[in-house]
């Protein structure tokens, strides 16, 4: 399984991934799912992916030749988010169609992903592809995106998350979500990434890995829950109500 | 949708639904899915349920009729309580077989059950019946059994519920559990039902229902939410690490 989660506010856009991979309970690996495309300076692009690996790895060179190859379509190219996320779109769904004869066997070749970024011209977005290569955006009223394991983490998203929340108070209430999210599905797992975009910077470089055992990741963990069971303790207590 | 959910106490049982059922987004109704049954003094039974509404329906008129019938296999005549989940997971499983022909136009005729109460001789149980017709029960490090959409209000459950909670103080946390889940799924929504059986007492009385503004559930909204907030802002911030 996976967790990814895009975040889009008036501040730019904040972006975290786990990194387990697993086909089946007993093969389970680490691989990265957030990439930073390599692009020219005029826009900064960040996939994320949830899925078959086979599939969005395919995905990932497949942009890096259409750029090698100077296809008229790659990620160099295009002026608008949108349009990247059709062309992305795309190359997804083809990949996933040439392999859906298969799936009576149980075998899913389906990927999910978000494309979040920036092209000079427009504002910082994010964007959630589906296998069938549509996508969604964001919203004000819900300035979030989530693929792979999203529900044991969204409740807290939807308490603290609005457009005008600071860059780093976003960051800091993502991990708690993945962190409540890894408590209580053991197929979501570190190392954890976050890269942080600050709006018309172009510059893809605030990214920050966590391994399990990270003390600021220890810290928010421990202060989290110290915290909350002093919440739950001082709640009215049930039978005691009138 | 549903949210149930069985806790399994030292000191008892702490049962919470919700009422909400749908046949599609577009038609919605309330039902209890909490049936207390009646049955003889030497022992206490719950049932509730999520899944298809005729399924549920069909086996509590069958638990019934066997009753009224005098089967030899009935909820007055079983000496423990997982010969009674072994009992009512065969009405539960010939029922679905019967319409699992219909299945290939998306008609899904399961539903699974949770059966919780106590037979004199035993203690205090609860047991997740699959449609399959078998079932798990609970374990000192898992005391409680959710079925319907449990994954939002699964992180508030490990945090705070253990086998020497009080009942009064998991009957609080499983409205606190409850509430998170109708905040995401709307298709979870109230009244909410709460049954409190102390061990060995025999007794199914101890049973309140909440509207949504209910003066209790109302207020331990507010001050989760506020204590919430709170917490969030005390929290150790993303970037001032090291």
């Amino acid at each position: 399984m996976t967790y990814c989660l895009a975040i889009n506010l008036d501040e730019g856009l904040v972006l975290t991934s786990d990194s387990r991979t697993n086909a089946g309970i007993d093969q389970v690996s680490v691989y990265s799912k957030m990439t930073r495309c390599e692009t020219h300076a005029d826009r900064s692009l960040v996939l994320m992916s949830a899925g078959n690996l086979a599939t969005t790895q395919f995905v990932i060179e497949q942009l890096n030749r259409d750029i090698r190859e100077g296809q008229p379509h790659n990620l160099n190219t295009l002026s608008y988010m949108s349009d990247t996320a059709d062309y992305v779109g795309e190359i997804l769904s083809s990949r996933i169609r040439r392999y859906s004869d298969n799936e009576a066997s149980g075998f899913a070749p389906e990927a999910t992903l978000l494309l979040a970024g920036q092209i000079q011209g427009g504002p910082p977005q994010a964007f959630m592809i589906y296998p069938q290569g549509n996508h969604i955006t964001t919203s004000r009223e819900t300035p979030y995106l989530q693929i792979g394991e999203s529900k044991y983490g969204k409740p807290v998203l939807d308490r603290f998350i609005r457009p005008e929340t600071s860059l780093l108070d976003a960051a800091t209430c993502s991990l708690i979500s993945m962190d409540s999210t890894m408590q209580s599905n053991v197929s979501v797992g570190p190392p954890i990434e976050v890269l942080i975009y600050k709006k018309d910077s172009y510059d893809l470089s605030y990214h920050q890995r966590f391994e399990a055992e990270h003390p600021y990741l220890v810290e928010l963990r421990r202060a989290w829950g110290q915290r909350l069971r002093e919440a739950f303790a001082e709640m009215p207590r049930f039978g005691q109500q009138q």
